[in-house]
């Protein structure tokens, strides 16, 4: 006989799921005790659910594919949700798998009982309730293809207890995800119309786009009409260095992203929408795109826009190459670390094939402009805003290629929220190299202060803005959870530091110490 | 001119509170900025948002009043949630202010756009979206009335940044919060009546009521009439020790449980609900309550429990004294620390007028037996289920009040979920103690995976149940976020370091290293 639970994990490995980040509770426990009747399903334990979602986050980015969560009822889903508004965010196809008490428990209001529907809902993506082992095989294989829909999502199955632990479970085989819309030939041909046109143009691309290919063929429509091509201020998985088109991204500060698109006639959207302003500003717009401009969408996120971009490219670019990103060398900077050049050492030694998470925030304004020219990597970024994004996405991204060297940058504050992500990289033995940006602040906010127009703030406002007294020591913390550590004040320090990180398998933490910007 | 977040904080203090437990972004920067014009309120930062809403239930238990919290639009709300829930659980009173983007920004679906109103309508509290600065002193108001509603309760107020910023803000003078009904004379006539007939009978107290004059009057009732006074499984605040009557809690094992409630003829609920098993285990009963036995509400949760308590003790018991438990000296134990010893540690060196906040799930089992006859105490307790409480609920609870020694007795695995709260201890120079068990597992789940019928577990299971590889080293993780630190194995090192903690100002961590119980 078969259980629930054990249908439902069959059924998730044999539609390609085969990794599940858990922080299981008692009504979690004959999934926990079933996954070893299947071995290939491996459970990864995170000891907070928000380093559970992240990580799942983390690894549909690289790998393309769902891994599943395994969460503990309606306050573990809570715990879960920021990482999950990220990866709503971020359209990553994600199995999330939520313990509820057994069905004929619920009316007792025991203390654990709380609504999860409403939470499951707030992600914006496909929910069911699992009602019966005879179709747990079908709802499971149902969320792996809703979750590979167009775009990916957050597809969130309910399991309650007694299902869980009945005999009788029907595992189910994989279903197929919906193949998206075609792009519209009309559509492509009036954009390329436009396009002929010569006014000026700003070709905005995100969703799948930031990977190679749509970069390629945005950039041959750029090189072929001189349009300037721009990735979405928070790519998913931006594809980027030598041998890649460089492409800028929109910016974050309104103010920046507002001089990029300044006198824009056309604005061309594909796989993202109309630029908007992160936050609102007193008096400045929420939109982003300039009065005079026309916005069209190439594509939706809905359809399948590399294709759309390919189809634009052939139409106005036959034969224009694309515009390949030259290898450049990074001279190692000397002295102390400053906001200005740690970037320079990450991108002089940056490894080949490496994927950076990174959720360094302000202190990271200047790292793309440096890697331009680094050996081909994947940045994986802050999608949705919820910060607590970046230990977590690089643990699922390590597990999702282990052949890969996985950066995490990280600032300090961020670090916070998720920092217990750093045991399961020593459980898991992840090869992750965190290099924790420490400036002792809430950087971003001391700016956003002034943004505001809030002024510079009281005692009292500064107070919430400062991460000192006490300054946080990354290093011990590390060592803590069971993740080598050091220390790096100065550019040498953090050159030879994350060299010697990089050359031994296994996660380290370098704990970079650099005065805030404000 | 006023502000609406300045016109919010001046209500709100006006109203009694003064403390804000905040983790503040970009859209909450206004309120930041005005904390420094009420020169009363004191912010409190913490470093993720479920330390802040532990702490503002911590503060709530022990000040009997409520703090504010201020969280960051949606995602921060869905991170504060399960120590909502816990709250929710604890009834326990609580201004949520959440923040959320201008009400004219909403509309462009920025990236950290959500519905905050299904999160906030989760904690089944009271919910209210500011709409202007005409009415944000008056929300104010009706907020912390409502908070302090009977039972007290979660109020949230979304406050969209516009009003927050914008000039015309009218602050508000306090709401009176709604009086309670008075206990029904004819429900305490009926049920002293049962009390007279001498039927096997259980009283059974909750929310106010374990207090000490609830504690008091059950007490007396019992010695008069032979029933059983016993303090609900999760009190939100459990006043015992020298002095008080000394009343079991209601096992948290339904096995436990059922054997205290066996052969109860008659069960009377005051503050509380008829017994429920915390989670469903197969073939087992949800309700506790046993099958011969009739449950009688003297008084719900909405109404004045203590004095319905009292009245009935007059009825039942006029010349009855209560039974205080007699102050008792605890050898101090020896050797390696287990967990059958280290709470004696604890009780043979408790000092006066302690509070405990008791997170330490199997671990702590046998440490209300220990702490019977010690000093004295306030206990609070994980009254929703949902992990990672204890500390910052240790937080609350010394900011409101900190002239009392805080002890924090915490287990390993919860300990991870909210460890931030560390550095807040450190930033307030809060005079907490936190004595860590540190078993390396998640015990309580070796014990569940059993309890649920689904055995030892394979080897993948019993990986999800473990914490070490790595052991988690709290003493560093303690030492990173600037609280002193020491590590104790045996009962003489705990003795030695608990006393020096408690003989010294501000917040220490001692990382007790016991063997786990399965």
């Amino acid at each position: 006989m078969t259980t629930g639970a054990q249908a439902l994990i069959s059924t998730l490995r044999d539609a390609g799921v085969d990794v599940c980040f858990a922080n299981p509770g008692t009504s979690e426990m004959h999934f926990v005790a079933a996954l070893d009747d299947v071995p290939e399903m491996r459970g990864v334990l995170c000891l907070f659910e928000g380093v559970v979602t992240g990580a799942a986050d983390g690894y549909g980015r690289i790998a393309g594919t769902p891994a599943a969560t395994l969460l503990h009822l309606g306050p573990g889903m809570g715990n879960g949700m920021a990482n999950l508004h990220n990866a709503r965010r971020a359209h990553v196809p994600l199995v999330n798998v939520v313990g509820d008490h057994a069905t004929y428990h619920k009316q007792y209001d025991a203390p654990l009982e709380s609504d999860i529907e409403p939470l499951a809902e707030w992600t914006h993506g496909w929910v069911r309730r699992i009602e019966s082992g005879d179709t747990i095989g079908a709802d499971a294989a149902a969320a792996v293809a809703a979750a590979q829909a167009t775009p990916a999502q957050v597809a969130t199955l309910i399991l309650p207890a007694d299902i869980s632990w009945s005999e009788g479970g029907v595992p189910a085989g994989p279903a197929e995800p919906e193949t998206p819309p075609a792009p519209d030939a009309a559509v492509v041909a009036e954009i390329a119309e436009i396009l002929r046109g010569g006014e000026r143009t700003v070709i905005l691309i995100g969703g799948p786009a930031t990977g190679e290919a749509g970069q390629l063929a945005a950039d041959r429509i750029s090189a072929a009409t001189g349009a300037t091509a721009l990735v979405e201020t928070f790519p998913t998985r931006h594809t980027r260095g030598a041998g890649i088109p460089h492409l800028d991204r929109l910016g974050y500060l309104a103010e920046a992203a507002m001089a990029q698109l300044d006198g824009v006639k056309h604005l061309i959207v594909a796989g993202t929408g109309a630029p908007v302003s992160f936050f609102a500003y007193p008096g400045k717009p929420s939109s982003l795109v300039p009065e005079e401009a026309q916005v069209h969408t190439l594509a939706g996120r809905d359809v399948d826009v590399v294709a759309a971009l390919e189809q634009l490219a052939a139409a106005v670019a036959p034969d224009t190459e694309p515009r390949l990103a030259p290898a450049t060398t990074t001279e190692l900077p000397t002295g102390d670390l400053t906001v200005q050049n740690w970037g320079q050492v990450i991108a002089a030694l940056l490894p080949e094939n490496a994927i950076i998470s990174d959720e360094t925030n302000t202190s990271g304004l200047l790292l793309p402009g440096v890697t331009a020219g680094s050996p081909r990597h994947d940045v994986l970024t802050l999608t949705g805003g919820a910060i607590g994004q970046g230990l977590p996405v690089s643990v699922g991204a390590a597990v999702a290629a282990p052949d890969r060297p996985v950066i995490a940058l990280q600032a300090d504050g961020s670090a916070a929220y998720t920092i217990s992500a750093l045991w399961t990289m020593a459980r898991e033995n992840l090869n992750v190299t965190v290099v924790l940006i420490n400036n002792h602040a809430y950087a971003i906010l001391r700016l956003e202060l002034m943004r505001t127009g809030a002024g510079q703030g009281g005692p009292k406002a500064r107070q919430l803005l400062d991460l000192s007294n006490p300054d946080m020591d990354f290093s011990k913390i590390a060592a803590g959870f069971g993740v080598p550590s050091t220390v790096a004040t100065t550019c040498e320090e953090l050159a030879e530091q994350f060299s010697a990180a990089l050359a031994e398998p296994g996660p380290h933490l370098i704990d970079a110490r650099i005065p805030p910007m404000l």
